[in-house]
């Protein structure tokens, strides 16, 4: 972690004092109300509830860019929160994550008022095929000229594995299982089925693609064969930024492995800088330098001119909070179901070992103390599992660049107590404060979003994707100096 | 068929003459060069290339509203026409429908520089699973606030099957038993999961939505299973409008339960005349009105100021003609090898049942003319299997409207020679012309595309889906009057 970052340094502005660690912001939303504070689309302020309109997405995209954020994160599921109670009815009663739309959908529009603002898009491993999937994501990074992330998942809930006519989920582990393999189809599609120079375009010769340029990718795996040829040419990322968020022990092994950008969530800087520091070994262990993945975590800052006006606005927002609304986020989140456990009760009570889990990121926070379900519920209400941050721009700029010195975090996925509102005051607020620290970019650099986060717009060598990349070009390489041999390779 | 019709009847304009019967048209479009014409991607003046740019698809869109067209029309294929000589290799250097990207993921894009344009978007329901595909449509029609179709395919290319994992398409047939398995899932999904008043977004209340008007669909079908909720919130026409272009007896008895619009391909006026009637009878004998469909017929019109300069780029389009793409495009259509056919070999040659099926379009045109494969080849290599109109305003018009009286149908699917020109042509010239003899729109309706073309938002009650809605909502009244009776019709 000790060599220069070419990225950061070139985001430090001199401002007199000694340049401090930039911090990146993304904003962190989904195709619903709500999201992470249920009950808050009843405040005035809310227009989450406009998240089916054009314009609601068009004038939040304009917003980020303002802010210079680096992207939009969007969230997804593909189920509904069924836990609680085992019916959904708290869920659509409390706006919990649905009603939804679909996240892909809404990037094209936003990259037409923007230039430079990225947009991380969730999809699952666990419910695409990997062949229309690879279209879509080089369609959308085509047209938004390489401005586009995937947030692997492999989804948690039951209901959407249901509804896509499984009887339940596959096994956490099997589930990253079928990842790798998902991964590796799409990395060979991306990155090794177009040579850089198949697409001549050449109208005299008549050859729009060179057929020897073009390569069926022949993936054959447990899960997923993909035979042919990626449909799509090539976009100027290949592979989209991958992020990921397990923190689970299969989870950092693939993070390790496949991870450009990791977010995590945590309530506690000391819970998070364990988390951190789970990636970063898994990175090592995966081969790759430490520091080659940006962290962010997850936050929401309630912010104003003073402190006094960011203190009244929080205990106006914590008048919102809905606690069956947030139990049923919970119980989708952990597969118990809170709905049968008194409010009152502590984790103790939850006696069993999906029990312990649901609520481990309580008492990892603070192992001092019992947390009640009525506390957890609370705490979720604004923000999710992640710290609330509430304060004038000094004051939050002040524990922002505090968490990033105690967590080795790189940055946040800001997430909204009332949208677009929070994003406008942490714009408004908080970016020029930071930027007076020297500790926030005050323009974007340019290039592809992979450019900008890490010096270089394809997948690092030192990456499986860059490896695999490689790997069969080498393979290729040798087999056109010896023709007799085939490229064994790309049959893996 | 005697009936008024109040959409038509709203379009026609007075001129001093007798109303024409006002003619529709949709651009017919792809993501990727070429499409309909290969070879033409050659002319200096063609611009398809410029596919994966997002400034290429919204200039078309705001020139596609210029000229009141009804919408845009994207084909798609999910596999390589691989089928010439065994291989990609033809598909590959004559640009034929490859590289290719996602249609689906322009239409946000282009909602954003247009408010009246249509967009019709091919997909297919041998490779999607309904629940996400429903998510998709619905999220599609909300930001685009109702201008959204769906073109229903089962497709035809075993490529497409390859990766997707399968060894080879199911049968024909088969295919559209599935496709009526997949529409009675997403009728479900679309038609009955939310009631109208569903979503309240109550604040005072704290409901979102009410848990009682929000229904779980069990579908339970030989191909799919849905049990669950719709996620997504309803859209204005909840199903997008409905496109099919099967002529088969199959394909035709699934237009006549589901389409609302029908795309066909013919060469001359006599085959495209009874390809209307027995489109019409299979939409009679569903129980629908003949005249409750629009009838859209491929044509590519090349025109200019005047005929002879209609004629000069006509005759320069064609020395850009390739035959071996063609070809390529043509064995991918019909799964014939035509590349191991001479091309001066006639239908006869090709002795086989697919052989025959493959050519029938071209018998059927004119039976008393024997087709070389070279003739096929050159026929198809401007504007695909459809007619080639060229003329200046006045001469194209008067063909137009010929075609119209002389078949029955309400407009074209447009292809182009050279993109965007030959819309661009189209707009300038032959709209004019056709306003000034009361046989075009002169503004766009208000309201949501199926209201534009047929006067109502949603599916109309003789329509497959409008049925299953009415009875769904029938056997609820039933349930909410007798609540001892379970609603049977739920889980059909």
């Amino acid at each position: 972690m000790s060599r220069p970052d070419p990225a950061q340094a070139a985001s430090a502005v001199s401002t007199g004092q000694p340049a401090a660690k930039p911090i990146r912001f993304n904003a962190f939303a989904m195709a619903c109300a709500g999201h992470q504070s249920p009950g808050l689309w009843r405040h005035p302020a809310d227009r989450s509830h406009e998240y089916v309109k054009l314009d609601y997405w068009l004038d939040l995209a304009r917003l980020l860019e303002r802010g210079l954020f680096d992207g939009l994160f969007l969230a997804d599921v593909t189920g509904v929160y069924d836990v609680h109670n085992g019916s959904p009815a708290a869920a659509l009663r409390g706006g919990v994550q649905v009603p939804l739309d679909d996240p892909m959908l809404l990037v094209p529009a936003m990259a037409t008022v923007t230039k430079h603002l990225g947009f991380g898009v969730t999809a699952s491993t666990s419910y695409e095929q990997p062949a229309l999937f690879a279209r879509r994501m080089t369609t959308l990074d085509h047209i938004t000229e390489g401005r586009v992330g995937w947030n692997i998942v492999t989804s948690y809930l039951d209901s959407a594995a249901r509804n896509v006519g499984q009887q339940k989920q596959t096994s956490h582990d099997e589930r990253y299982d079928q990842a790798d393999d998902f991964l590796a189809a799409v990395y060979k599609l991306w990155e090794t089925s177009w040579d850089d120079d198949a697409v001549r375009h050449d109208r005299a010769a008549g050859v729009y693609a060179d057929p020897d340029k073009v390569h069926a990718v022949a993936h054959d795996g447990r899960w997923f064969r993909v035979p042919g040829i990626h449909l799509s040419e090539p976009s100027v990322q290949r592979t989209p930024v991958l992020f990921q968020a397990g923190t689970s022990p299969r989870g950092l092994s693939f993070a390790g492995n496949h991870a450009e950008c990791v977010f995590l969530i945590a309530p506690t800087q000391a819970a998070l800088a364990r988390q951190v520091a789970d990636v970063r070994a898994a990175v090592a262990r995966a081969g790759r330098r430490p520091d080659s993945v940006r962290i962010y975590a997850l936050a929401t800052v309630i912010t104003g001119a003073t402190d006094a006006e960011a203190d009244a606005k929080h205990a106006d927002y914590r008048g919102y909070a809905d606690i069956d609304a947030s139990l049923a986020l919970l119980s989708g989140w952990t597969g118990v179901d809170f709905g049968r456990v008194p409010l009152d009760a502590t984790i103790e009570y939850l006696d069993t070992d999906a029990g312990r889990t649901a609520l481990a990121s309580f008492s990892k926070a603070d192992p001092s103390r019992v947390w009640t379900v009525r506390e957890a519920a609370e705490f979720i209400a604004i923000g999710g599992r992640g710290p609330v941050i509430v304060g004038g721009p000094r004051k939050v700029a002040d524990q922002l660049q505090d968490w990033v010195a105690s967590t080795g975090i790189d940055g946040f996925n800001l997430a909204y107590a009332v949208a677009p509102g929070s994003w406008a005051d942490v714009v408004e607020h908080v970016v020029p404060e930071l930027q007076r620290r020297g500790a926030y970019a005050t323009s974007y650099a340019d290039g592809p979003l992979r450019q900008r986060l890490f010096g270089h717009a394809r997948l690092a060598p030192d990456h499986a994707g860059g490896r695999l990349r490689d790997a069969v070009r080498a393979a290729r390489r040798a087999a056109a100096l010896h023709p007799e041999s085939e490229p064994e390779l790309e049959s893996q």
